[in-house]
């Protein structure tokens, strides 16, 4: 499935989660992230975030669709490179 | 169709960029939105972004797709109250 995955975590967190999410994801913008994820790797990465997250002040969100249904449209600056799976 | 637009703007355009999207998509996250827009109000949408964004610094990304081949999880805490249009 491809997904979308957004998060708002206390600042404290986010360079872990920022390193975390690189791992399997493409990071589009700020807390916003992309890609192609096997089964697998999706349960690997929310047990990965949930061995650190706090459950009263953390939201992580994931989009999933299927990529060919997906259109992007940026206004602005790219501000990190996106890919190019759509 | 069905958006979700997340932004990445200067400081000082958060509360205008914040204002400007509730009128049109529900806030769900930080500076995430999603919901449902007609081509009209999407075309309406990004020509009130570009009356003050400024294109050097700012970024916004729309992915649009049919709602139906959307699913979403929430890890954590739903910290503002989502829509239930999916």
């Amino acid at each position: 499935m491809y997904y979308i995955a957004v998060y708002d975590v206390a600042q404290k967190r986010v360079g872990k989660m920022l390193k975390l999410f690189r791992k399997y994801l493409h990071h589009i913008q700020n807390s916003v992230f992309e890609g192609e994820l096997s089964n697998a790797d999706y349960m690997r990465l929310k047990s990965e975030i949930k061995r650190f997250y706090k459950d009263e002040e953390d939201s992580v969100i994931f989009f999933s669709m299927n990529g060919k249904y997906l259109e992007k449209e940026i206004v602005g600056v790219e501000k990190k490179s996106s890919s190019n799976f759509i």
